[in-house]
Order: C-alpha cells, then sequence, then structure tokens
C-alpha cells in the first residue's frame, strides 16, 4: 500500500481467488470450473474472420449476446445486461441499488466477493448468520431495510434457498432490491427466474462460468425488470462502456444456443457429484446436500487444512477457507469421474496414514 | 431509472460512446479505432485449442501479459497491471487515489470518461479549461490538491504536453498522483514511461485499441511505480479479479510481441494523418495540430454538426459533439488511404451543395 492511496481504497477487502497454478501439474477441484470444454459451437464462432475484426470495439450494447439470452429464458432484451463475468454485474447492483442510508445484508457464510464489493463502494454490509445447520432462512432478512443478497445455492455449502421463500422476500417489501446469485442453479437447484416478470424488485444473476465451460470467457448476465437493467446500464456506461470483448459475446450467445450441450454437462456434473458424495460418505465425511457443482464435505479424521494441504502434496487442489464455522471443511469441485476417482484415491492414502 | 436507484448512481454521468452501427455499412471514422487488422501473431495465439481452456479461469495475475509488456517497456512486472481496457483501468485509479479530501482535476475538453468515473465514486472533479488555442498548460494544475489526470496526446484535440511540463507537475508535489493517459501516444506523441522509474507518484496508462489493433479484444494497461501498481490490484481484487479474459491475455502478450507489425501499422496511420490533415486544410479546414489517429478539423463553410450528419447520409461516421468550444469541430480517425479518401469525396460533394 502506497502513501497515495485514498481512505475509501484503504478500507476494501479484496478478495483472495483460489489458487491458478499456471503450470497446470494439479488436478483442479478448487475453483468451480467445469470439466468439459466449451460447447463445439463456441469453438466455431471464435473462427478466424472473427479474430481479423478484433481492431473493431465491441457492440456496447451486447446486443446479440443479450437478444440469445432473453430467447432462452422468455424474456425481452430489455430484461438482460451482460457483463464481465457476474462479478462484473454484482458490482453494478451494488451501485445502481445500494448507497447513503441504503446498505447490503447477505450471509455471514456465502460468496467472499459480496463483502469485497459491498467495501468497494463503503457500503454498510449486514452479515446475517446462516442457521446453525447452514441453512439460510429468508425470515432473517425480512426487515432488513436494504439490498439483500441471496447465492441460491449458496456458496459454499452448495445449498438452496426454496424460491416460495424468496417471492415472501420479495413481496414483505417491494421498494427494496432482492439480487438472487444463480452462479450455479443450473446443477438442480430452481431459479428464480420466471419470477422475474412478476417482481419489479428483483435481479436474478447468472455466469457461463460453470454450467456453459467460459470461465476463462468471462461472460455474466443479470436478468430483471426493465427498471432494474436501466440501472445497472447506468452504472455501466460510468464504468466501461465496451465491458464484454468481440469474442466473449461470440461465444457467450454461442454457448447459449447449444440446448443439448448444456444439458448433458449439467447431467453428467449432477451424476459425478452424487458419486463424488457417495464415496465421501463411505468414507466417513459428512457431505452437506449440494445443488451446485461442488460439494461442501468435512472428514471425521482430518481436520480441514491438514486435508487441503494433504491432497495438494498429492497433487489435487480443493479449496479450504480458514475461517470460523467452515473450518473443518473443504470445498470440492465436482470434476470428470477420473479427476474424482483421484480424488478418492488421494483422500484414501492420507486417511491411510492417520 | 427506477425507484431502486442509490443517491449516489443518480449522480452518475454516463458516458455516451460513439455509435456502433450492427450494419456495418458506415465507413466508421468515430471511434478512433484502427483500420488494420490484429498482428498475424495475435491470429495464430488464437487457436482452437486455446478456446478450448475456455473453460477453465483466466489468470488473475495476468502473469504472460503483463511480463510481455513489462519486456517491451523495460520494467519490472510489479509495474505492470492489465485490465478490461484502459477504461477499467482508469476507474480502478480514480477509486485507488482520490476519495474524502482527494478529487481529481482534468481538462475541461478531453476524454469524457474521466467526468463520468469520477461521479461513479462520487468524488469532487475539477474541470481545468484548455488555453484559448485548446492547449493544455501544466502550470494550471500546479497547485491542485488532488489527483491529476491528463491525456496525453489529448483526445479529442489530438494535441501533446511536453513531457518536461509533466516531469515539473510530478515533482511540483512529490505527494500527488499524476495519470498521464497515454491512450494515442503511439502516433507520434513522446511518452512518459521512461519517467516511471524516476518519480513514484506517475501512472501511465496505456491502450492496445488503437495501435495494437485489440479494440474488439479490450486489454489496456497501467504502468508505474510498484506502490501504484499495488494500489490498483488492491482495487482490482475488490471489484473482479479475473477482469481478462483467457483471450484477451493471449492477444494482447502476442501484439506487445510483435513490434514490426506495430511500427508498420503506427507509420501507415502518421501518413495518412498528414495526407487527410493537407487534404482537409486544401479544403479550407482549420486542423489542429495532432499527434494522434485522429485529427479534430472545422471546416470555414459547414458547421461541425451539418458536416457530421451529411456525411453520415453518405455513409461515413465521424465523431461530433454538441458540446460549447467544440460545436464547430468534427473528430475524424484516420483510416485506410481508401477510407480517407472516401471522406474527401463525402466533403465535396457536401461544399458543394453550399
Amino acid at each position: 500500500m502506497s502513501r497515495f492511496l485514498s481512505p475509501e481504497a484503504l478500507g476494501l477487502d479484496p478478495y483472495t481467488p483460489g489458487e491458478q497454478p499456471r503450470d497446470q501439474q494439479y488436478i483442479k477441484l478448487n475453483t468451480n470450473e467445469s470439466p468439459f470444454p466449451p460447447s463445439p459451437k463456441v469453438l466455431e464462432a471464435l473462427s478466424r474472420a472473427e479474430a481479423e475484426k478484433l481492431c473493431l470495439y465491441s457492440d456496447p450494447t451486447c446486443a446479440a449476446l443479450n437478444a440469445a439470452i432473453a430467447r432462452r429464458y422468455g424474456l425481452g432484451p430489455e430484461n438482460v445486461v451482460s457483463g464481465n463475468g457476474s462479478d462484473e454485474i454484482l458490482a453494478f447492483a451494488f451501485r445502481a441499488f445500494c448507497g447513503t442510508g441504503r446498505g447490503a445484508a447477505f450471509a455471514d457464510i456465502t460468496y467472499g466477493f459480496y463483502e469485497a464489493q459491498a467495501a468497494l463502494f463503503g457500503l454498510e454490509a449486514r452479515r446475517v448468520p446462516l442457521r446453525e445447520d447452514f441453512s439460510l432462512c429468508t425470515d432473517d432478512y425480512m426487515d432488513f431495510p436494504g439490498t439483500v443478497v441471496i447465492a441460491n445455492p449458496n456458496a459454499p455449502t452448495g445449498m438452496t434457498v426454496p424460491v416460495d421463500h424468496i417471492r415472501r422476500l420479495l413481496e414483505k417489501d417491494p421498494d427494496r432490491v432482492v439480487v438472487v446469485d444463480e452462479a450455479y442453479v443450473d446443477f438442480g437447484a430452481e431459479s428464480c427466474v420466471p419470477l422475474v416478470r412478476e417482481y419489479e424488485n428483483l435481479l436474478v444473476t447468472q455466469t457461463m462460468s460453470k454450467s456453459r465451460s467460459l470461465a476463462g470467457g468471462r461472460v455474466g448476465f443479470a436478468l430483471g425488470s426493465g427498471a432494474l437493467i436501466a440501472d445497472l446500464n447506468r452504472v455501466k456506461y460510468s464504468f466501461n462502456p465496451y465491458n464484454v470483448n468481440r469474442l466473449s459475446l461470440l461465444a457467450g450467445a454461442a454457448a447459449m444456443e447449444d440446448e443439448g450441450y448444456f444439458r448433458s454437462c449439467c447431467r453428467a456434473v449432477r451424476e459425478n457429484r452424487a458419486w463424488t458424495a457417495e464415496a465421501l460418505e463411505k468414507r466417513g465425511f459428512t457431505v452437506l446436500p449440494s445443488s451446485a457443482n461442488f460439494v461442501f464435505a468435512k472428514s471425521d479424521r482430518i481436520p480441514g487444512g491438514e486435508l487441503y494441504r494433504g491432497l495438494k502434496a498429492g497433487g489435487v487442489l480443493v479449496r479450504w477457507f480458514d475461517k470460523d464455522r467452515i473450518r473443518d471443511f473443504v470445498r470440492i469441485t465436482i470434476g470428470s469421474r477420473e479427476q474424482m476417482e483421484a480424488l478418492m484415491k488421494g483422500i484414501d492414502s492420507l486417511t491411510a496414514k492417520t
């Protein structure tokens, strides 16, 4: 930190992303990426002819991408805004809907980035504890006067909130925005997208990083009422109008249009998740009920930190959060069957030593 | 605007990007893009094998890209941060170095985005008028106590500030950050990059959108002391850690490494600029002395708005700012010789009517 840092920047709480080792020698089960390459249609879309057009700016309105997203979800293009990953969209939402007198509430155990972004805009943040069993109870947010942010499924637990509970939250205070972060929804949770037409105060964010195999392409989007989307665009055009690059616009639209590939990837992840949960339970793990492309599990024999370090030494990366309440757990991304088998081998070799 | 908008977002002043017609039927001389495709090395770097890896996140540290940039400028990787275009980097700088008690100063006639971004963070912004001849005089900023942002060359004028003047500004107050936005520097201006090792309070931003034909790839970067770069990373990791996507990381590094192609593109633009300025002057235009890939010019016969609309009707897009002091001018991107000839034809056909 330099002597030039503003007091506001001093108060930031930067997010620590999962390790991204550059040598690629690990089995990477630590950042919830897809084990499958992008759709063949994405690869086709990224043609040499399109690369030659990189000298021209991307469409700031993201019209073709937004239209593809809108079609997929039965909404209008005025209900969609796209971003450089859903992280960017979340930042836009914090700026658009929070500020003086209107803070943000989110769970104590959730995506760590909400905390970082609330600090970015100097917001008052209320951390609402998950219940003892790690469930998120919307009753705990009913009277909060600011913006409510709920990851559904939640990370790193993988657990869901019933859509009917979110509906009650939306109805309780129609002047309060509820942001539902559905980064992991495609792996088996119920989505709030069908409520977008009903509730003007609902914003649903999604990402193509997980279920659409485009983590490295950085494409996220939000669905909401025309009014909310216009507000987000107001922020976007104050921050970075050309926020999605040309190739990601193409890749995102192609990924969104290949419904068959999308479904088969999600199905494979769900099958591998069931296999993984069972294999972990057989080995004495407690596995929280996951609807995401990861499981959150703790061993009855090895503390979380030790498991993380032991697996890493054996070439398997999982994510461990050195944080109260969840220190005993590791978050394991659901990869291919071969990757999950390698994980079990790593676990077996560690537990054999204890 | 919705009833959910925060007071802070209400105070925003969103930027209006140049028209990006999707039908591609115009000769586009309105957004300062390169008329040349990216380097053949960029096209090679964007291979199918790399597209297949889009399921994995990009390197949040942008290590390979930053290393290529550092090598090119004789700096260390700790002196570089990359972003989703230099617009994003500028936003990081406003957040990092400005805030309560420390505003930002910039010219009244300059890149309109500074205004938008200062509003994004609720900063006090001082607009310092350019002199009568549109020159920027650093004396006018000497006693400003906050962050100074200077586009050099300036946009939309194309005019430069001598590096020695910026040096005096840096020395006057070593506790004040001076941001020099060198988006257009490669087309003939003197760069402040050699001062980066000398002055801890200097931040130079550059973009690959212009001289490296990657506007649609969205790659920008800043060069500065290790301390300033660390501050920018603090903001980046609070906003969007994976801010540059995989393909843009590759494209940016390849573009940075192809020095020969870069030089030949810049030379062609300079030659076409000289040709264009002369052709305009022959037609009675006043052309400001430009070191950028555009010229700012006014006709002695047609008002700026009329010229813009007339050219657009004839299929040529230039940029017109309906703004005090510069309403008579249009900003014309330097394209290929064929494009500039089409422009002259358009102008001739308009002036024949007057």
